[in-house]
């Protein structure tokens, strides 16, 4: 990802932070995460996060998708000796197309939205609005994807150790380098 | 407490949620917490949460204080063999008055607002406005109030095991009948 992409993707991500009422310090602003996961195409697939806190025991992060963007299918593996991540997604914005594997049975043809350029496996939908949520278990598989409003999701979750994620698109690097 | 004394708290709490772009479901605000903690002064003493999650791991909430309304004085011991609770509070709306026992030194006359009617012991003063949050480490003494707007608090936390907290009021019972 090139350095201007990254200012783009931030300046786009303010914009929908603002949208779902959420307050941040200029810190915050300055540093949103912009994260294309190697794949480069960040505008499709990525997601814009903040991390407002992440201790040894718990992290909350506000994460913005621009309309239609994807974050890919993953699950969260135990790390340092730990259960694997625990995370709850909250919409506050827009609409968010969850799909995880609680019901094995589902099928590409059950996915309400374009099938995304990178690996799903996994297709059992929900559907998040402002003030709904979901709670995702350590080693379920998921992705989300924003509909055309794009959306801002809050996590609440136990420590992030999203450096270890298991990724179904094996072309995925989690901490890409940034070109300058 | 009286129940005509719950649902008035609870459409003023309402009112701040609102203030805060905060959306709920129509379940949460029909449930929303109001604890006056036994002193029978909730306006004065008392707050309002809406509890997102509560796992054995994670715990969201959103509380409501309104103006001039204190979270008594109390700590989070350790709990069913984990340690005590540790908390993220993150103001979305308003101004919140927090008293820790950090700088132990700290005294009444730091307070910068009334004190309240209920024994406070810990006078470090941090103020939080949007966007700005401070992490309660467990066993740190904590008591916070608004100012004259009211707050609106995001807490981000390990489970939440408020029923073992330890309060410095002895009068203080946490979870009291509400009358008919």
């Amino acid at each position: 990802m090139k350095r201007s992409e990254v200012i783009e993707m931030r300046e786009l991500a303010l914009q929908y932070y603002a949208k779902a009422g959420i307050i941040l310090t200029d810190e915050e602003k300055a540093n949103i995460e912009v994260a294309d996961l190697g794949l480069g195409m960040v505008k499709t697939v990525g997601l814009e996060i903040v991390t407002y806190i992440n201790t040894e025991r718990v992290c909350a992060k506000e994460m913005v998708l621009i309309p239609h963007q994807v974050c890919p299918e993953h699950r969260h593996v135990p790390t340092d000796g730990n259960e694997g991540k625990e995370e709850t997604f909250r919409c506050r914005y827009g609409k968010v197309y969850l799909y995880t594997d609680t019901n094995k049975n589902a099928k590409k043809e059950d996915v309400s939205i374009p099938l995304p350029p990178t690996d799903v496996t996994v297709f059992d939908e929900t559907i998040l609005l402002p003030g709904q949520q979901f709670t995702i278990m350590p080693g379920t598989l998921h992705w989300f994807a924003a509909g055309e409003e794009g959306a801002v999701i809050s996590e609440f979750s136990t420590r992030s150790t999203d450096e270890t994620d298991w990724f179904t698109d094996k072309r995925i690097v989690r901490e890409p380098k940034v070109e300058e």
